[in-house]
């Protein structure tokens, strides 16, 4: 049977549920059509249909030509107008429409038509000639560039040389006869350039123009922004073809955009302009300014007060703020488009807390009606959006916020200048574990190399300092101590730059910046969002300060203390070293004893900020190698210091060189080749639970061994673990609950969950390490690999970002599955960067998750995903009974 | 209910299937009980008596101490002998015997039972006090060594100087009244040592060394055999509990061991030795020479008819060649043990075609009669057994065979000499593909690092060459041309060096080498083999002479093909780096035009040795950075020769250097980045198959496309290979089938495969890489956690040896099972490592695969294990039937 590919809009064929294949324009103008708005009728061709013109090999079948063709008439007898017919023409409008908000990114076609009986027949029957005209000469320009791809300058050069000719400044002062000279020089160049006369057939027309809004779904721009936004390219565009209706009629005739709502402070009340006289196109032009909506009132009661009317329908109806497009011909209202409207994070919490006041949404309507993403914007300063920016770069948008600082172009600079006082950038080729102080120092990073989940980009985010990773426009010279941009720019050591973490730029001097207000609102708001959800909120951090950061954002606890990050400070870096370079036990015993206070004492912190919180407490993870010294002069400081030969250094890190260090000697195999490491971590551990719980704080430390992949493997690190806290315990004649867990970041662990789960009394999931392994990616390596891969449709979105739910997804899933069946209590947390990630949130609530942990800054846009996810479980969970 | 601990072997309690129950020992003295023949009175502790000694903390438990309280009243009752009885004393040897044969790893203790008193009435009993006293210091002797373990020195130290006090050599010269003063000096040095008297109670004694015997599973040399041989420690071994009888009652008395088949040759016939007077340790210890079996037939021909009859029935009843030991006492036969024989390749071969023609087999009990493993003695050449041998160094025994040559420390000097004649051994801190030249040169390879699947070795395997990877015991200096190793020795270039790559010993000088002789049964054999196989078995190789090895072995199509081998030769590295240094799409085209010819010419040869088999060519796979020189002198020639500065040369491997290499811009990647590259390939394999289709040869090429995470990715690299062999049809006006598929060697694609079998029509499954993915492990990095980790028992073998079926095994699975869902005909094929490993091979076939594919040198090894592992299958189909 045959499928429909075009739907009429005016006979209830249709309505809002049917976005999907209609796109949101076309299914909310048979929304509006439904509840007896006054809309232009139209009809729709389907997303159905794109797809299957793309899959045909760019050709549109003749059985979709034929439902078209079948459609008109029916609009013909609907407006009571007719195609081609000069008396009383038809003329339609033709625009795409795809399931998400595209805006500006497809092709629109007005006027469409137009020939040249038509413009005749329409100069009379208006009686306003200059209106027939212009509109034709405009569908011609418009069809020329758009359907036939002849480009715009060639029309605009004639435009521009008629005007000069009859010496007019703008469009409006042409006269009619004017524009019908325009329209022949029009033809006449369509016919030079195309080598054929201009289309006179309104069908034709119509057919090349829906082919045309068909092709603009695959062009350069729509699928940058589809990258960008995570829009499959897949889904294709649907194509609304309506009558047209006129702003430009006269002075009793406009068009407009208006909000039922303030969009930036979700304020109540019509925000919105209008132009009178003009089509929609001179709205945003920009030639003519226009008037604000409220102006409306006074020229035209009558059309503001049915209006105000229709918005407040229309927001009934939806019960969002509504962003609308309108057109006045005659005196008489027409609505072309309405939506929900886009708003800022702090509308987005105005107005769901409002609409809960004015009973239009419950409180978990209102929960889901506030981007989980867009909350970030209120948690960060930002650039002054009144300030004047220079990009120089761009790069990508690894963490948000605004920066400004002096460019230092090493980690122990930044730290240094810190230290007299100066804001500085730190700018790196890459950054590593060792610059973590300099990162620290600086007000933000920018880095040349690496992705969204880079080291920078991971530890940016953890810190919350703003950060654009990855920018291919920037050549870091480090011996210049310069970078150059291909735009041409030049930033020398000492010299002023700013970043928008959000935005990925990077801008010339100093950009003053402000911090977003948070209202009374966002209390109200997060206090229902804490009520909706299921999952606890944990945060990723390791250092008092993120620790409280975390807790006044909203955290529950620490699901991921990174223990090795309290190795890199410089008054412990240099024992780490020496622990790695002894030769024998007694060696690394020593250093590591001088370790310890150093680790109970961040410990003790950690448990008193949290008073009472659970923390999980991950035991040395990375590679030995990371924390040796790289250059020569670092090696040769160190050998003096230790008073060991360079050689013995170089040839320790040769050994402990690897190829693939993501693979290497790390996680768990480092407790199980050197003990006495585990020994002296959960040494530190146990000890400051015991001495802060003595300051009346009790803690249930979570001790989390990392990259196991087998039950064996756990169970020898569980065995030193637990032998070394019963030596503790004797010690102090004192006991105290503690969890000995794994993280699960290996596909074999996911695999054989349900053995290790026999020993182990939690798992935390670190879906970063499992993505690299599932996928076979480094995320370190392959950014560039994956912007190719997302750009050519392999991935719909960064899979470091958001959890790869199809392949990832089954292993955590089956991870999450074995654990329970063994042990129906065990605690299931996330761990990794997608811990802090919407979409991946709720497919974690989806696998019966317990908590999910994520950097500090993220922790209120975790809670608010969580409770999305619960609500939306919960909605699931009544469909399916 | 009780377990049930202890086993009288000679009241029908046990048999031969109770092997893990019993150990190998026990279970054939219980069958040889039930079948009649002499057997001294016998009760076996179980394995899971010592597994449970160990979970409870090395204590016997006192339930199995009253178990052999019980047993032991048995034991006196049907030897009509007691325990401690002066008049009539029992004596008992106590020895261990697990599931597998473990010889020598373990303790025995004889004699058991002795005491004063017992000595004394013994001396009377027999008339004999010379063996009664002997017999008693034999006993202090060992309990004092093996069960209270202070040492034989001590004791040795006591007999040494009575000997030379008496003025006698030999032991046997020592009287009963010297043997009596020594059993007093022993007594007195056992109160001296451990502060207690020696023991005299018979029951005391039994415990004691039932818990050394289970103490003695746990010892270093059993736990470093058991890695080697990968059987589990949890296995545990049983104890058998023995009445002595005595070969040393005088010249009517003896001991020995025999074979009922020449364990070297096959041959059949009694082979063995025995000694009169004397027991079992006599023969071992290598003080008097032995008699060969033979001799028997005149010294003692009723006792060796008798023997040669229990041999007889012994072959019949277990169908295989035996390895008995016996004792004659006073004329009586005793057999003490029998089990089946250890044998060389030759042998197995020869015994198994011997017992089908003797009818005791049928030809698919004889094809399971040969190790698949051990075949690999037949086709390599050996070092000379008879040669001496000093060995040097040690390490991982990673590509079997002998190789002989001169040291050589890289890969251009073994060029270099080889072409002067030269025979090289290349000494190498590790290697890299562009060392592969110089391995083809060299006779053998030696690596400092590396396990037994780094570069190195999979290499080695691959073409053949005898490798030792990994040996920690050596340390190569480049800049001084030569190693040193741990034991002292030094080797320059230019000195000889030999090598066995099968055990990884490393050997000073020139050692003789051997061809081991393939005899005529070897084809009969392989003949079964073939027939009673379902897989077939493919080679990976590239090279000309590899794909004829490997037909010659009776490989049946090339599983894999790696088309990068192609590119590390001299005259085509050129034209890969001016490639991979191209700035432009058309720079990279113009270098890949260069390269074409080579490709084709390659392919054709291919396709010419493998005349009408399959022939599975895999696309570019490694990362680009491995082509480009390292060393700077390199870069510099090569930019001298490209008319480019260092820098660039320089810059761009700076851009191209990944942290993770593994995990990086490397398999499909590459073609989606590059699809030139995937073009020529492409062009390369049609041209190449149509241009040989002229000359009569007919192949249906199979394209892999490696590193495939998902559907897209695959579909992607599909359309350019369809184009292009389009294309090259349009060109040449002909056609021919060819296949595309993939590797399956990420966990994404197994979870994914049944939506990537939906384009591609056939599996090659990666194991290696599949392996390093889901273990997290590279196996270039982790040879020395490897290690740590089998030596506590987290993996059993080496997963990169032999499949992690528990893990990894799952993936491949769902990968065969979701393939197969979609595409049931879908060909499916293991191509890593693995595809040579008899176990993997076993459980490639319970996934339903359609080959394996192995290096040439192990495709016989694949034959014998697939066959092996189909006729598992069909007894495990009617089982369940």
């Amino acid at each position: 049977m045959s499928k429909k590919y075009v739907y009429l809009l005016f006979k209830n064929e249709a309505n809002a549920s049917m976005r999907e294949l209609l796109g949101g324009k076309g299914a909310n103008l048979a929304e509006m059509f439904n509840i007896g708005l006054p809309v232009p009728p139209a009809f729709t061709v389907t997303t159905e249909a794109c797809t299957r013109y793309y899959d045909d090999g760019k050709k549109i079948g003749q059985d979709i030509i034929d439902e078209i063709d079948r459609a008109i008439p029916e609009l013909e007898t609907v407006i009571g107008k007719k195609f081609g017919d000069p008396k009383n023409p038809l003329l339609v409008s033709v625009r795409s429409g795809s399931r998400a908000s595209m805006p500006g990114m497809m092709d629109t076609i007005l006027n469409l038509g137009m020939n040249d009986e038509v413009a005749e027949g329409l100069a009379k029957l208006t009686g306003n000639p200059r209106f027939a005209y212009d509109s034709y000469r405009r569908f011609i320009q418009m069809f020329a560039d758009v359907v036939m791809d002849l480009g715009k300058s060639y029309f605009e050069k004639i435009l521009k040389e008629v005007k000069a000719q009859k010496g007019v400044e703008l469009d409006k002062d042409l006269t009619a006869s004017d524009l019908q000279e325009i329209v022949a020089l029009y033809k006449a160049e369509y016919r030079k350039l195309k080598n054929e006369a201009f289309p006179q057939d309104p069908h034709t027309q119509l057919i090349e123009a829906v082919k045309a809004v068909f092709r603009s779904w695959d062009n350069p721009r729509a699928n940058i922004y589809r990258m960008r936004e995570g829009i499959p390219y897949s889904w294709g565009t649907a194509v609304n073809v309506q009558c047209m209706v006129f702003g430009n009629k006269g002075d009793t005739s406009g068009t407009g955009v208006a909000f039922s709502r303030n969009p930036a402070t979700g304020e109540k009340g019509l925000y919105g302009e209008y132009l009178f006289n003009a089509q929609g196109e001179d709205v945003v032009a920009g030639i003519r300014t226009p008037k604000p909506i409220s102006d409306l009132q006074k020229d035209n009661p009558e059309v503001y007060n049915q209006f105000v009317k229709v918005v407040e329908t229309l927001e009934n109806h939806y019960k969002d703020m509504q962003d609308m497009e309108f057109t006045i011909e005659h005196s008489k209202l027409w609505m072309l488009q309405t939506r929900n409207g886009k708003r800022t994070a702090t509308a987005a919490v105005k107005i769901a807390v409002d609409m809960v006041k004015e009973k239009l949404l419950t409180e978990e309507e209102a929960v889901m009606r506030v981007g989980a993403e867009q909350l970030d914007q209120l948690l960060h300063p930002m650039l002054d959006p009144k300030a004047n920016k220079k990009v120089i770069a761009t790069g990508l948008p690894a963490s948000p916020g605004a920066a400004v600082g002096k460019a230092v172009f090493s980690a122990d600079v930044a730290e240094e200048w810190n230290k007299k006082g100066e804001k500085v950038m730190l700018v790196r080729i890459e950054t590593s574990p060792e610059d973590i102080g300099g990162m620290d120092a600086a007000q933000g990073i920018i880095t040349a190399r690496g992705g969204m989940t880079s080291h920078a980009a991971v530890v940016a985010r953890g810190m919350g300092r703003p950060c654009v990773s990855g920018s291919n426009d920037i050549k870091i010279d480090y011996a210049k101590k310069q970078f150059t941009t291909t735009s041409g720019a030049i930033v020398r050591e000492g010299e002023w730059v700013s970043i928008d973490g959000a935005k990925g730029q990077i801008i010339e001097g100093n950009v003053p910046t402000v911090q977003v207000e948070m209202t009374g609102d966002f209390g109200t708001f997060m206090s229902w969002v804490d009520k909706a959800r299921t999952m606890t909120i944990r945060a990723n951090a390791e250092t008092p300060r993120d620790a409280k950061q975390a807790r006044d954002f909203g955290a529950e606890g620490i699901g991921l203390a990174r223990t090795e990050h309290m190795f890199f400070d410089a008054s412990r870096i240099q024992d780490m070293r020496e622990m790695i370079l002894a030769d024998t036990l007694e060696g690394r015993r020593r250093a590591l004893a001088k370790l310890l206070p150093h680790q109970k004492k961040d410990f003790k912190e950690l448990y008193r900020v949290m008073d009472g919180l659970p923390v999980t407490v991950r035991l040395l993870d990375p590679p030995l190698h990371e924390f040796l010294p790289h250059t020569e002069a670092e090696m040769q400081e160190l050998a003096h210091k230790m008073g060991v030969t360079v050689e013995k250094i170089k040839e320790r890190a040769e050994k402990l060189h690897e190829f693939n260090p993501m693979l290497g000697h790390r996680g768990c195999r480092l407790a199980i080749t050197y003990p006495e490491i585990a020994e002296m971590q959960t040494r530190a551990i146990i000890e400051a639970a015991i001495e802060v719980g003595e300051e009346g704080i009790s803690v249930v430390p979570e001790i989390e061994v990392p990259l196991v992949g087998s039950k064996k493997e756990f169970d020898i690190c569980k065995t030193i673990i637990d032998g070394t806290a019963q030596t503790v315990f004797g010690e102090k004649n004192k006991t105290l609950k503690y969890l000995v867990g794994t993280m699960i970041e290996l596909p074999r662990a996911c695999l054989l969950a349900d053995e290790i789960a026999e020993t182990a009394e939690f798992f935390g999931f670190g879906t970063n390490d499992l993505t690299q392994t599932t996928l076979g990616m480094s995320r370190d390596d392959t950014g560039a690999i994956l912007e190719e891969y997302r750009a050519k449709g392999v991935y719909v979105g960064d899979p470091f970002a958001t959890l790869d739910q199809e392949g990832v997804g089954q292993l955590v899933r089956t991870g999450c599955e074995k654990g329970r069946a063994t042990r129906p209590n065990i605690k299931l947390g996330v761990c990794g960067e997608h811990g802090g990630d919407p979409e991946s949130i709720n497919f974690f609530q989806s696998c019966g998750m317990g908590y999910v942990s994520c950097s500090p800054f993220r922790v209120p846009i975790a809670r608010l995903a969580a409770a999305q996810a619960a609500i939306k479980a919960k909605k699931g969970e009544k469909k399916a009974a």
